[in-house]
């Protein structure tokens, strides 16, 4: 079952406990599907586990959990098929973009239109009847847009469904918070780490408050998972190569670890570009090594730049 | 789907899964269909969790999670739309009478039959082909008692279902445990919040061990929420009245915090109605402003008294 | 509905599924079919969820979460049918061997063997049409094996399916530290307690890092249970028979408590019927008594172990 399939058959599932869910359902004058999950709806925090398991391609486990001792509940996710499920599907790394439009974008139609050269390293394409992607925006994107993807996609617009949130929102806020081990893979294979040594993954972090505007709320997800976030990682082959990498794994690794992304941003004059990309990495990762038995856990939480972050 | 139609189709799941939730079924004479969750069944934690859904109109996700630290489990409580789940249909606000029986009655039947004039403020009310309903009762009601709901309900008896369970049973105590939210929300109107203004909600309290009685239980049922509990709101609008309203809020505004319930009431030389009614709320109540992305918390959990109330 | 059924019913669901969870059927020689989670396969967290739910005849709530202030996940168990779950299916009574084969085997198929003991104390037994069973093993069974199996369950072999993983693997070192509960029982019923006084039962351990060979990983599991379990105990009947029996009850009761389950083996010359069989309990045990309203526990956790014995 392909990954948009797998997508596909939850968005149905959405489609038809929308009430319950407050997402609003349109179809584009493009005839794609679009699934509103906080642009002009109120979406929530059910929405949001929903978008997070669809960035997920329906191949991991995604919950909301008391944390004992913090204010805010955690948001953990695991799964069998960290490669696929966080690179070839939940990773953003689709920018969608017109005139009048961007979009951050994930979910498994990134393997279908397979332009990012990261699916060359990850050898994986799709050949999909239909697609599913998930925007991550304050606007619902036009039939341009629609069309556009849909091309670069290979399939007819009818048989493409987008799901939209901003970041403010709370279904948006928790379906990127739900990337503590996305973001741990990624630095992974920024580092050149082979992926295929990771078979399964554990993750959390805490679901932070959304804040008022789309730029202060990517702060605060950025800092749950960069200084309250925690990626297990069930790996194999030689330990030496984690002593190695690991301590270059965790956000703590980067000369821009230390104050809120806010505040980061601000004495960057809000040029995001100029941030240490090798910043986005959760606080804490642990390599289980299934071969040798051995664990090497390297980073530590922050609740301080937490506490800043969020607010209190 | 109505909230009665929701909780009617949760009640079919549970009717055929009657054995692993340790529940009885029986067609009362007046053709009503009751659920004995713990009146002479066991009943257990998953009753109890089928019970708190049921009075939620399945409208929530209930779990019992783990509380590192704490030697209870905690049982969680998430909604999208809490004033109508909570109030619409958890609060048990309708007193069930007769010569022989009395239970505190919740759950969506109560906006069939919309009598109590909370109603006209929540703007609610549902015209029901079947009810269902809970009733929180050490007897399970007689044929008169199901007529005369089903008659206030506006449906034929044969399509009224009725779930039972003392507080001091196991599914009992878990259902009145999991009104973390429903407590909070229900302070908030008294306060004359706009429950409008809430959106989405989380919640959680200890699940404490069931006392030998039904009162006993009520004062640890009470504790539980009143110095363990923790609502989470995430609201709408201005930041001033979440700050002239939010110290009154939790348990600790009330002046009879601060002893178990069980001493409380043997004060008032066990009148309940000489309890201050701005006693039941949650320990902390935290407001998240989705319109300002502030946070304001309110309260803090009593571990001492838990403690005392839990008999250890 | 039969234990072997409700099993077997979940053994269909993974099948369906088995690309998500990583594991591999096959059909032995002798006609009975078997699912590999890790023996040949990679198998999984899910994998492992699975099979703990298989082995608790799907009696049981299974549940991996977050664990605040621990590095580790933890996961709980929860049900209201424990002695049937966890003694008569769970509980690992069986020992299929062969010449070239050597397994513990839990399931529910052992109800249909009925070969032990103590299913003379549990009073049950079952006439099943298919039959399942869970083997700890890090090989598969040959066709010999499942027909003795299936002989002495008295079905067809094509009615029989086992599932198999070694307990280093991810879902056979999950699947043991899904027995915080029936550990519990076992001792009790060891104690000559009465386990139909236990209704329901809530329980945890952190889930360890696997370790590099079985041998390894059952220490590590052991540990998990011995020094970092709890089970809570809702039972019915008289609190002095608790508090008797009480102290006798945790890991900590034992003379060979102290150390990591390795050391103790290394101190027998790993002679494993040396260990003292009362060992074997989890950390903290705790009564909820629902007549009396009283709650007992007993035991306390050992970080400092756990920390020894999980390599950090």
């Amino acid at each position: 079952m392909s990954h948009n399939a797998r997508a596909a058959a939850l968005c149905r599932l959405m489609i038809g406990d929308a009430d319950r869910l407050r997402i609003a359902i349109h179809r584009s004058e493009s005839d794609a599907t679009i699934i509103d999950c906080g642009v002009k709806v109120h979406g929530g925090l059910e929405a949001g586990v929903c978008l997070a398991r669809v960035c997920l391609a329906d191949l991991a486990t995604v919950q909301i959990e008391a944390s004992a001792g913090a204010p805010w509940p955690a948001v953990t996710v695991r799964t069998d098929h960290p490669r696929l499920a966080c690179m070839a599907s939940q990773y953003a790394g689709w920018e969608v973009k017109s005139d009048k439009f961007f979009a951050m974008a994930s979910g498994p139609m990134r393997s279908a239109a397979a332009r990012e050269p990261l699916f060359a390293d990850l050898n994986y394409r799709e050949s999909a009847d239909e697609c599913v992607g998930v925007l991550e925006s304050g606007k619902l994107p036009d039939a341009g847009v629609c069309r556009d993807i849909a091309e670069k996609c290979r399939v007819d617009p009818a048989k493409l469904t987008l799901l939209v949130a901003p970041t403010k929102s709370l279904a948006g806020t928790l379906q990127v918070v739900a990337r503590s081990v996305e973001t741990a893979l990624h630095k992974l294979h920024e580092l050149k780490f082979d992926l295929n040594r990771i078979g399964s993954a554990w993750g959390c972090a805490p679901l932070p408050p959304p804040a008022k505007n789309d730029l202060a709320s990517i702060g605060r997800t950025n800092d749950a998972i960069l200084y309250g976030g925690h990626a297990l990682l069930y790996v194999r082959g030689d330990d030496a190569s984690l002593q190695d990498i690991g301590p270059q794994t965790p956000s703590r690794a980067s000369k821009d670890y230390g104050r809120t992304f806010a505040d980061i941003l601000a004495a960057y004059n809000h040029d995001f570009y100029q941030v240490d990309p090798l910043l986005f990495s959760p606080a804490v990762v642990s390599f289980v090594n299934l071969d040798t038995g051995n664990t090497f856990r390297f980073g530590e939480t922050n609740p301080n730049i937490l506490k800043r972050s969020f607010g209190e």
